[in-house]
């Protein structure tokens, strides 16, 4: 066996949306529908290869140290000791879903979905934290800085609070009964790094204590399935102000969201991808068209709308290929 | 009727614990065992007047608008549209029961117990709004600043997240069961004035991030009773570090406190009295011992403790007295 290449297994990460207004660098949460593809397998040659990337229109780095599903892959082997050329190897074809600087977690998926087909076919079994620390440095390559906040959620799936350290602590919140998310993602870009480049290095205290006290009154609303709470939280003091002007058409589309009956909206990540949420389910396609509407009267623009429930599912194995 | 004074009606408030670590400027619960009583009745001259000051040592201001029980109560009349010298008017007598600048909310009870006692004598019937907004303009008088997160829980009772603006939004948080408050108060005085003096205008980003991330995972655990979560959170990034030198021995005693099995312990308010909690009612009396001993040692002074539920009921009437 150690002279053969192993059968390829396929695993899946879906995008994920981080910030969600008042928990800037904190909150992350899963959505079901787009996702990214990574098939590993397991070689008699040492080290880590990407055989191929697609979907993404040849802009992705194809060296593995610079890409970020090989990044990924690469810490997963130093962090179980098998960085020092021991074979197993493994073999990467990356598929790639999402849209690149989108704000719906892109890179992160790509690591996610690499870390959790090699660990299945390599069989380490290494556990969520270790993946979750590979991942972050996928991260580091693909934005500059390794934020937990879309790897998070999209390795465990559902509404997590992500709290910042060197090894983050998870902590998944409540997520009420029709949680809905409306997702619109317009045919533009945001570069992570030039999007954390204008936020400001300190803010006022009062801004600290009114970001604070909504962060705290969403989590209450959503233990309570409170909509009045989670709504009145769900505004941004930090990020958006900055930030709101990178993603045309943002204005606009927020207030759309908003006159159509959503309980608050923001960017997702950076953006430019705008969320909103809905506790009526019923209402998500009614609330995307008013979003998608006020993009192209804004912009010209024609966006992508998604409908997914707040908290979905993480990253998981979808198929083992035939043996080789 | 109008000519006559009517009778006294007797009215308690509780000290209140604010701030609470992460939750600075957004927390505060109410404790049982330490308040401030204020008699009030009906007079047939129109106006305010504080007869009577007791338990003060004689250093609180006698003059009705410089003293925040009388100044609460002009406001109150005012909002209800009796401040044109209409009769009735009221009589006051304050009994001090809490110390002062003791970061145990003495000014904010103060006022919650003239108002709940005047509402009740004058029949006004003011909602708990009006009489929130009354004790505020007294806060404004005696700490330079109409904070509400003492008066709210004094006069609510509970343990509540208090977000700042013209009118409070309030919402009461979930007590796991068991959560009792330990309180050492130290023969010291701390000004909430100068308290709020030494605070940082602006902070970094990052503390912003991190001390919203412990204020939503301890109102996490205070749903979930999950101890871990509530223990790891109760720490204040903002106000302690600038403010913990004003209080002799706060280091000593915080580091008792968690000694002896406290979840977590800090500044009450501004301090100089420090709380900790446990979730074990029968560890409170040896963790407050712990404190206790701690100051000795550190500085030589000795503390009153108090043991309490976190969030003990609010400001009541408690006596109707004889008709004049």
């Amino acid at each position: 066996m150690r002279d053969e290449v192993g059968r390829w297994v396929r695993a899946a990460a879906p995008a994920s949306v981080s910030n969600v207004c008042c928990g800037f660098d904190l909150l992350g949460f899963a959505v079901a529908g787009w996702q990214d593809v990574v098939e590993a397998r397991s070689s008699p040659r040492p080290g880590v290869r990407l055989l191929e990337v697609t979907g993404d229109g040849g802009r992705l780095p194809r060296t593995v140290d610079e890409n970020t599903a090989g990044v990924a892959v690469l810490k997963l082997l130093e962090l179980i000791g098998r960085d020092g050329g021991e074979a197993p190897g493994v073999e990467l074809r990356l598929r790639k879903g999402l849209p690149l600087a989108s704000g719906l977690g892109s890179s992160g998926a790509s690591a996610v979905a690499a870390l959790v087909a090699t660990n299945e076919a390599l069989g380490i079994g290494a556990d969520p934290e270790r993946l979750l620390t590979a991942a972050m440095e996928g991260e580091r390559v693909a934005c500059g800085t390794a934020h937990p906040d879309n790897v998070a959620p999209s390795l465990h799936g559902g509404l997590l609070l992500v709290r910042p350290g060197e090894t983050p602590a998870l902590t998944e919140l409540p997520v009420p009964a029709g949680l809905t998310c409306v997702l619109l993602h317009p045919p533009s870009a945001v570069a992570t790094e030039a999007a954390r480049a204008v936020l400001p290095v300190e803010v006022p205290l009062s801004t600290l204590t009114a970001q604070a006290g909504n962060l705290a009154a969403l989590v209450t609303g959503l233990f309570r399935g409170d909509d009045r709470l989670i709504s009145g939280a769900l505004v941004d003091l930090v990020a958006e102000p900055v930030r709101a002007s990178m993603t045309p058409g943002f204005e606009a589309v927020r207030s759309a969201a908003l006159a159509a009956g959503a309980l608050g909206a923001g960017l997702s990540g950076s953006g430019p991808t705008v969320f909103a949420w809905t506790r009526e389910p019923d209402w998500a396609a009614r609330i995307g068209e008013a979003m998608r509407d006020a993009l192209e009267r804004d912009t010209g623009l024609q966006g992508d709308l998604l409908i997914s429930p707040v908290g979905a599912p993480g990253a998981r194995v979808v198929a083992h290929g035939e043996p080789s």
